[in-house]
Order: structure tokens, then C-alpha cells, then sequence
């Protein structure tokens, strides 16, 4: 249970700094807040539950063996919980902040949300399960500027997502519409299992 | 003695850079100037007092057990002497510049406060005082971040301050009216109590 | 063959970050987005390749004999792998999107790329392979970072390159004239040459 | 010898990255990129020379007693011709901008100075050279954000220096003023000290 209210907690203020630094236009320093506030929730409760806040990265570590079946599920609810949570929070701060949703281009947002969280499920599995970093104080920076990176390169072409979590709270707040979220579905479930499956190959003795 | 010169000096750095970045017009800058001076400040007096330097946090770690509690006052009255004499040294520097309170819009101001406090505080015991995260090199790096993203997030709701001591050195400078600091004192100590509630939930073993 | 492909993967989110913050106008956020991909990859990757990325980071390292004559080719091959499908995932991306290549001053940009490609290379020489700072947790953050300096620094005068592989990427992209790449080959190996000379200097009792 | 040449090569690069970046217009990633230059050369050098490219971190370290005294000229002497070379560098990449030197308010710049060196040598001291916080891996960032929340703070009032050897390099550029240095030696050489004093203070068993 403390693993659950873990994820809830981390996916909560990821998904919330996202909604207060987007909903009304977001700054050129929003995507520097958003790696941020997931940096410092990795480092928080990454000795607790993980610190995955996503589910395509439960999907990652799943594959790479690293958290039990039984888990799964209980870790997905918490993740969806927390982000819509967030997003709820962020409608009644930000009242009356009009909001127009992303015009995703199909495949360009496609390959882009890929490889973004392809490269973000890379390296949570390298920094934060593999046997040749144990022990390190980087993963939480490396993971949390992911992202960031992620969204600053493609944040104008798929919103920069990299998350099925934070997209279901970004269609709750508008900023995406419903009918776009199987982008973000797919797109990331695939990043996060080409990920795992990578891993595995650059990672031979580590099983 | 020795802890009480080092949550003033943190404290006075802190409440210090606030007052510089923010008096006269805060830039997109502001936050990470800021995030950065507590997170240099915690880096250089953690080993020395805890390196608290906000009374929200000296009462979560107060709940958790990791500060006596007849150092409870010391270091509360060194974090808002740091910060009286932080905001008498801007106020000198910036001598001439016309600063206008914010008005707070009280229930959005709360939970805004609320939320990033306990993200704090949530942070600083995982971080720093949590037998998981022993030994490592980013605590400082977590807890500095953490406030930037909240400045970034929620600074145009509710000034972004999520410390009782910042909230007296702000009054002091104008930027926030004494009349509005029951909702700093409020929300902050409950976002700093709830914080702790929730590390001993998430954290059965270490107490 | 699996750190061919690590080699692969990293140096094709360098260039691919560079070329969607690039293409169509570098905002002042592009460095830190710069930075912070290769850093993440460097934290990824570094226990399986060394996280090169970099033909004249290859060079330094090789004349330091960190890494074996054999696999040199292999590395620069995959690197230059990397960068070509990472300018043609920008083209796709960036369709339409008009680019004017850079014109350089000679021997200013050959100048700014010598000492940055220097400053990379020495960092990277001290940080990832030196004994005085085996074990330590930063080598990504200092490598990502000298990138990021050096964009900001000299972004303006050379475009900020420092790498081979990345010169052979914003080519394909037209960000840099094709006839002017002999300044970016030239002044990054020589770069990482007298890096190299210059780290076993200062470092005497390590070789 | 070993060392000087470290401390020239960190000082030349931090000059380097400030003349860059400010001759023509200081933009508001300045500051950022000037504390990333120091955070790489301090983690390139620390484990050689101690990485002070610094005459006022010299003295800090040469009062706490971690510089033999005999070691002293050959470090204040090899940043500044670090320094003086980073500035006919800069001279020459940004021939023909025209550059105008600050007209600096002397008591608020004395002031700024002092503050922001006392905490810059206060966290060198304290992350580099404490036995409260040996091994560590932030002692990097912890020294170049420091100098980045200092520039933001208050590179409006006083030019952000908080460093002779930078003094000398930004009135060769023709940033400041010859008739001015004395206000950065005096607050930076008194920051310095103060400095020792205080970090003697709070670590009383670490002499």
C-alpha cells in the first residue's frame, strides 16, 4: 500500500506542475519545471515504490523484471489516480483560464511521443535497475531531465508527453482531446517495451 | 550555537535572493535563482544543522523525530532572524524601486501553499532523514528543485513561498501584505504536518 | 556489438534534440535542452560504452588508452550511424520548415570550436576515466553541462558543435554548410587531441 | 606544477564563458551558462589543484588551512593569467562589439560583492574541504550555482564577480572599470576571509 500512495503522490505533482505551467500558455521555462518536479519525486520515492509515475515505465520494468505481476495493476490505478487528482486541482486553480486543445499532426506526434519515451525508459532502466549503476545519487536528474529534454525538442509537435498517465490528466484539463489519447496510448506503451527490449541487448549479464 | 549560525546564514541567502530576483520585477529566471541558492545553502550546512532553514520543515522533522525539541525554537527564531535581516539588506539595495503587494485570492493561495509545502517537506524527510536514501549526493539538488518547480508552478497563484520565514522577509520587502500572512502561516505548517504524516505511511520500517 | 548500439542510441538523441530545437530558430532554451540529452545519455549509457558519442571524444580516450585501437572504428561508425538517423527523423518532423545554413567566420569558429572541443574532452577525460574521481555521480552532469556552456558561449559565433558526429548531422539538416565542415573536423579532433596531452599532464600518476 | 596548470585552465574557461556571454549583451541565460562553466572545471579539477579559480577561494582555503602558504602566488598567479588570456580570447572573437563598463553604485556593490563571496567560499569550504561531507558528489554544483544565483541576484547591482581573477579579466574586456577593481578586491578578498571565519565557527571539530 505505501508503494501505491507513493506512485499517487509522484504522479500527482508531476501532472499538476504540468497543468499549472501549460494551462494559460506555456513559458519557455515550463518544460524546466516539469523535469523538475519529477526529478525531485524520483528522488523521494524511488527507495519507496520505484518512483515509475508512469505507466509506460511500469511496462518497461515489468518487461526487465524488476516489479512483480501482482503489482502491475495496483501501480496503473495509482499512477491514473494521482493524475487525475492533479488534474481536477488544476481546473479549480486555474478557473476560467481558457483552453484549447493540441492539433496533434497522426504520425509525426506518433513517432515523435516514441521516441521520447523510448529514451525515457532507456534510461530509468540504466540508471535506476542496472547492475553497472548501482548505488548511484544520478538517477533521479537523469530521468527528470529526460523529459525535459523530451519536451523541449518535441513539446510543439506532440505536447511531449512520454506518459499515458499524464495524458489522461492533460485530456481531463482539455489541453489534448479524447479522441487524440490512443496517440499517446500507443506511442508510449510501444517506447516503453522497445525500451526494455533494448535494455536487455545492451545489457547482457544484467537479468 | 553552531546549527543556529547556519539556519541564518541559509535563511538569510535564501530570503536574500528572493528579495533581489523578485523586487523591481520577477523574471522567468526568478525561480531558478532561487531554487538554486536553497539548494546551495542545504548542500553547505546539511552535515552542520539539518540545513532546514524553513519553520515548515523544522516541524515535519520536529514529527519525525530527527530534531530535539529543545532546539525547536532556537532554530526557528535563527530561520526569521535571517530573513528580517535578508529583507533589510534588499531593501537597501533595491532602495527607490516601487513594490506592490500581491493580492492573494485566499482559498487558491491555500491550496497552492498547501500542496507545495508538503511536497517540500515530503522531499526533505525522503531525502534527507530517510534510512532508504542514506548516504546520498543529491539532497540538496531534490529539495532546492522542488521549491523552484513550485515557484514556477503555482508563483503566480500564491507567490510561490512555502516557508513561514520567507512569508515574514516578503511582508517585510512588500511584496505580500501582513494582512495576507495567516494564509503563508496556515497553509504552510499544515502542508509541513500532512508531509510528515505521510513519510511515517510510506516509511512503516524507519522511525 | 552492444556498445555499437549504446554508441548508436546516444548520439542519436544528441542530434536529434539538437535538430528540433534548432531547426526553425534556436530559442535561448535550446543549450540547456542540448545539455541535458547528452548528459542523460552519458548517465545511461556510460557502464555499457563509456557514452562517447563523440568521434573526438573517441580520439581523447583512445590516446589515453581507456578504450581498445579495435573497437575505434566501430564507435565513429555508430556514432555517425546515430547522427545520419537522427538529421533524417528531424526532416521528417520538421518538414517544410525553412533552414538557412550558418555562415561561419573561419578562423573565429575555428578557435571557438578548438577550445570548447578542448574543455568537453578534458572534462570528460577527468570525470569518467581519471582515479582521483572514480565512483563519483556527476560525470554526465559536468559532461552534459560543459556542452551546455559552450552552446551558450559560443553558439552564436561557431554553432556550438564539438563533436564530429553532431557536424555530420546538422550538414544532412542544412543548419552548416557541407564545405564547411573541414573547420568543425578539424577543430574538434585537435580539441580532443590536446585534451588529451593536457589531461595526462596534469594528472601524472595516472596512466 | 600540475596544479597551476589546472587552475589556469578552470580560470581561463570561467572568464572565458562570462566574456562570451556578456560582451554584447548580457541575455538572461548568462548567469546559467557562467555557473555551468564553473561547475565542469571545478569537477574536471578538484581531485588535481582543489579547483579554487579563485584568488578569494585561496585565501578561504589558505586560512582553513587545506593550501600549503608556499602554494599560494604560483595559484593567484596562474588564475590570473588564466583570466587574462580568457579575456584577449574574448577580445578577439567579439572584435568590433562595443561594449560599455558598468557605472557601479559603490557601497550597494561593495555590498553585493561581499555577501554573495562569503556565501560562494562558504560553500566551497563546506562541500569541499568539510569532513562533514567528504566523498560527496554535488560539491561541483553546489560551487557553480552558487555563482549563478549570486549573478542573477545581483549582477544588476554590482556585475556578479565575486572573484579578483574575474575582476581583472572583465576590465581588460572593458566590462568594469580599471578605477572600480578596488571594489572587487576589497568585498571579495573580505568575503573570502569572513568566510574562513565563519566555516571555522560552525564546524568546530574539523580543524
Amino acid at each position: 500500500m505505501n508503494k501505491y500512495i507513493t506512485e499517487l503522490i509522484g504522479t500527482f505533482f508531476l501532472v499538476f506542475t504540468i497543468g499549472c505551467t501549460v494551462v494559460g500558455g506555456a513559458g519557455t521555462t515550463a518544460p524546466l519545471a516539469i523535469g523538475a518536479a519529477l526529478m525531485v519525486m524520483v528522488f523521494a520515492g524511488g527507495h519507496i515504490s520505484g518512483a515509475h509515475y508512469n505507466p509506460a515505465v511500469t511496462l518497461g520494468i515489468w518487461m526487465r523484471g524488476k516489479i512483480e505481476t501482482k503489482y502491475v495493476a495496483g501501480y496503473v490505478i495509482s499512477q491514473i489516480v494521482g493524475a487525475v487528482l492533479a488534474a481536477l486541482a488544476v481546473e479549480y486553480l486555474k478557473a476560467g483560464v481558457q483552453v484549447v486543445p493540441m492539433n496533434l499532426p497522426v504520425l509525426p506526434a506518433l513517432l515523435a511521443e516514441f521516441l521520447f519515451t523510448f529514451a525515457l525508459v532507456f534510461v530509468v532502466l540504466n540508471t535506476a535497475t542496472a547492475k553497472g549503476t548501482a548505488g548511484n545519487s544520478f538517477y533521479g536528474l537523469a530521468i527528470g531531465f529526460t523529459v525535459m529534454a523530451g519536451a523541449y525538442a518535441v513539446g510543439g509537435i506532440s505536447g511531449g508527453v512520454f506518459n499515458p498517465a499524464v495524458a489522461v490528466g492533460i485530456s481531463i484539463m482539455g489541453l489534448s482531446a479524447w479522441s487524440s489519447i490512443w496517440i499517446y496510448l500507443l506511442a508510449n506503451f510501444a517506447g516503453g517495451a522497445v525500451a526494455a527490449v533494448a535494455f536487455k541487448a545492451v545489457n547482457p549479464g544484467d537479468n
